[in-house]
């Protein structure tokens, strides 16, 4: 169940983080428990991440982006963001 | 007082973040509490992000992004991120 905060992401700008997470994830052939484990984010808040059901905190998108081995920068503009 | 999420920040990723935001607001010649009401974040918010002391989310990030004008790919590059 997204939390409150979602409701203000009208423009749909964390199912487009999401999804360039798991663009990236994929191309790394990694597996989203794996990313997880890797980053050192909650399995279950990896999923929710991915789909865009959580306004995630820039440390853990710090912390997907170092296990993706990419940076944060490259991610948000994979994600048109 | 800084929450417990940053004490995880250990190579200062917030407080890079923070100085970008403060660089492009005063790049734009905006007050912090120009930016805040912008941006519709929180004045005091506003502070602790500039400073580092919070570990903002990615619709925080993207409302002062919109605000600065900029994108949250070019602010994070700027960070260093």
């Amino acid at each position: 169940m997204p939390r409150q905060s979602i409701k203000t992401d009208e423009e749909g700008k964390l199912a487009k983080l999401g999804s360039a997470i798991r663009a990236a994830r994929k191309e790394c052939g990694l597996s989203q428990e794996a990313l997880a484990d890797a980053s050192g984010v909650d399995r279950s808040h990896m999923g929710k991440i991915e789909r865009g059901e959580r306004n995630v905190s820039v440390l853990n998108v710090a912390r997907v982006a170092d296990a993706l081995g990419v940076t944060i920068a490259s991610l948000m503009a994979s994600a048109g963001l």
